[in-house]
């Protein structure tokens, strides 16, 4: 089994072997085994473990089985504890997605903190399959069938062609301690309907089917890139961005003769719903508009625009005390004296306290914003004009917040610092300035 | 039952009740009840049966079956008789394959002869959703998933929004008789299986899974409608077709992450099957080649070079002698002296008998052929530019025949005829000459 492991790395993830590896271990038994295969291996690694406090002790538990797996098999390990209840009411978010949203945010910074080179996660055959299969007896698109796939953007799943059989197999063979979760009660009675009634019968009519499905699934990923290719391009053919907008030309969209799928496609991100509605929008008069929670879609002659809903929310403006160091709405920054400037990051910048005007404010931009940005010798620019060379979208704009002193931008968060409030070699007062997204 | 499929139609196909109907009837369960249902309709049908001799005296008994219905219910019948075995033999073909060309090439035969607008068949959603999970058991990708749509082209199918379940209750309700057919044993194991084990399960999970199946097979179309966008729209950017070859620029399409994805979709109807033997071309030597039955993709410095096999069957021709008035092979064609002439189609010409030399010779398109087509006033044309005209694919090309005569091209078969060999007011022999496809 190590053997067809190794012959597996060296075959489809070659790169791994002098990179720094951030393994996910929830101490159960996928990432046990995962991580008991790349200490075989002696791979560059580290353990992250993710505390999301959802199961009471026995959430302490599983954080104290991996921290004393790890200190005496002196690997390194990075534990964290979230509020997911919290932060999934905060956001509106299930607990689930909560969980992922936090998990991933905090993986992606220690990556960048840390200096990892990649992040492993212990996602197998069988987690692709059951998806499957629950997303198609509910209904689905062509996404809801296509897996995760084995590597994307920083994060590798070296497991993903080994089916949960295999995995418990080789845990028994080496004899691989693991902690059984007992959560995620409300999907166990369809996930074990489709494990013992489902997929056993796959299997008979076809003894190779987890093979086979490995490979759809890879043709399914192949479709979906194709799709989002055909997205894409159509969309640079009748859209154009304007500021804060975005404009389809109708008379060339409705050349298309599957052009509810384009718009199906280029709009699914945003929040809408009424897609019916949103269809009949086309053939229908000037000024009728169709609505998401944060986005409107306007039929204006011969075009339908997107834009973002100018609701009270935009006005809003939440102010930063001088002696505050710690805020949390809208987003959780950090404000602390530093005797010295370190690294700049997105997340992190350092500005000369002195030419703060207390109350900071913190608010979402607006058209005509402008700003100096650092790095450019202080010339000026016009904030939309940075999204657009950052290539954000129009959903990313929206939720990007801009910390100001007495009207002037001092950080388009996250993105760019302004050049009036840098430090230099007669500041006295060295704010550091965080954010976590 | 009957007033939701009256709604159904009302709604989905609407345009059907003015027009004449071609019904594709076999005389079992479905398509019985297909018919039944058109009839209580009142629409302006005809029936189509096959019999393709595949199963003996059961064959003919369905035949006697449904030609007995249609005399009792007063409603026009065609019925033709395939040798299905022996057409699959000769073009090597599966039984189930050679049905479906013999099938449809017939009713679109009916379709023209006839002035049908419309064939309509009988498959239901089990159909879809059974050939889904078998092409799942065997691996698959998105066309495999992807069903039968309602409508493509002049196909239409009524019953793809009811289960065999509702079907069956429909036919029992209303005391339709049918005969039941005992064939597909072979598939007989794997549909079973899928009938009484995969989807019972499914059902359970969801009550209303038919309805959800229904809803994934849209989206999985609409996906696959974009995926075809993305191949065609990426085709005319990368890819140049000269005479008969296409040439793909290698510069080009490997700026594409997914460029084998585009070369699969681009290939795949060509023959190939080394998939990774052409993917590797892309890196390797000018001068490489991988080979399809018919056709060959050569790697030139920045190109790859898509292009018929010259085999000898490119050299071989049939000869047609004077007193022939059928040819089976290459294709079949009948010669008719006719007393007059009548519209000619593209599968019926008609030729002044004494401006031939005989034998005649079927023979393929070479590079350079070059014709007087019919209805330009006696103007050459070559043959590969009428291809282009006509927008030929490379495989339509290939699959192109030519009459000739003392080497002058009387007919290129199934496209234009040639001006030289036309009937006029001196012709004394008129021959009709046609084929079939």
């Amino acid at each position: 089994m190590k053997s067809i492991f190794q012959n597996h790395i060296d075959k489809e993830i070659p790169y791994l072997k002098q990179k720094k590896l951030l393994l996910a271990v929830s101490g159960g038994l996928d990432s046990m085994v995962l991580l008991h295969l790349f200490q075989e291996l002696s791979y560059d690694i580290a353990i992250a473990h993710c505390n999301f406090q959802l199961r009471g002790v026995e959430s302490f538990g599983d954080q104290k089985f991996v921290q004393d797996y790890a200190e005496a098999s002196g690997i390194p390990i990075f534990v964290t504890q979230f509020d997911t209840e919290a932060f999934a009411k905060d956001y509106k978010l299930s607990t689930q997605v909560a969980a992922r949203e936090l998990r991933y945010n905090w993986f992606y910074e220690l990556l960048e903190t840390e200096k990892f080179d990649y992040i492993l996660t212990a996602h197998h055959a069988d987690d692709n399959l059951e998806t499957f299969l629950i997303n198609l007896t509910r209904g689905t698109g062509l996404e809801g069938l296509t897996g995760i796939p084995v590597q994307n953007d920083r994060v590798i799943r070296p497991l993903l062609f080994l089916s949960r059989q295999e995995i418990e197999n080789y845990a028994k063979a080496n004899d691989i301690q693991w902690r059984e979760d007992s959560s995620n009660a409300s999907d166990k009675y369809v996930r074990n309907k489709i494990r013992h009634h489902l997929i056993p019968v796959l299997k008979e009519l076809n003894p190779h089917f987890m093979n086979s499905f490995l490979k759809t699934e890879g043709y399914l990923q192949e479709s979906l890139a194709m799709v989002e290719d055909a997205a894409s391009m159509v969309f640079q053919q009748v859209a154009i961005e304007k500021e804060n907008q975005i404009h389809f030309d109708l008379n060339q969209l409705l050349q298309l003769p599957n052009y509810q799928s384009y718009l199906y496609q280029w709009l699914k991100d945003y929040g809408f719903t009424a897609w019916e509605d949103i269809y009949d929008l086309v053939d229908s008069q000037s000024g009728k508009q169709v609505f998401a929670t944060d986005f409107r879609l306007l039929k204006d002659r011969d075009s339908l625009i997107l834009s973002p809903i100018d609701d009270s929310e935009k006005e809003i403006e939440f102010l930063v005390n001088e002696n505050e160091t710690e805020v949390n709405i809208p987003l959780n920054m950090t404000f602390c004296k530093a005797a010295d400037i370190s690294v700049a990051t997105n997340k992190t910048i350092f500005v000369d306290a002195d030419q703060l005007v207390f109350p900071l404010v913190i608010r979402k931009w607006k058209t005509g914003d402008i700003f100096l940005p650092f790095g450019m010798d202080g010339k000026s620019k016009k904030v939309s004009k940075l999204f657009k060379d950052e290539k954000l979208s129009l959903i990313e704009k929206e939720n990007t917040w801009l910390l100001c002193s007495d009207n002037q931008i001092v950080w388009v968060i996250g993105i760019r610092a302004d050049h009036r409030f840098r430090t230099s070699n007669t500041t006295k007062n060295i704010l550091r300035i965080e954010f976590e997204n």
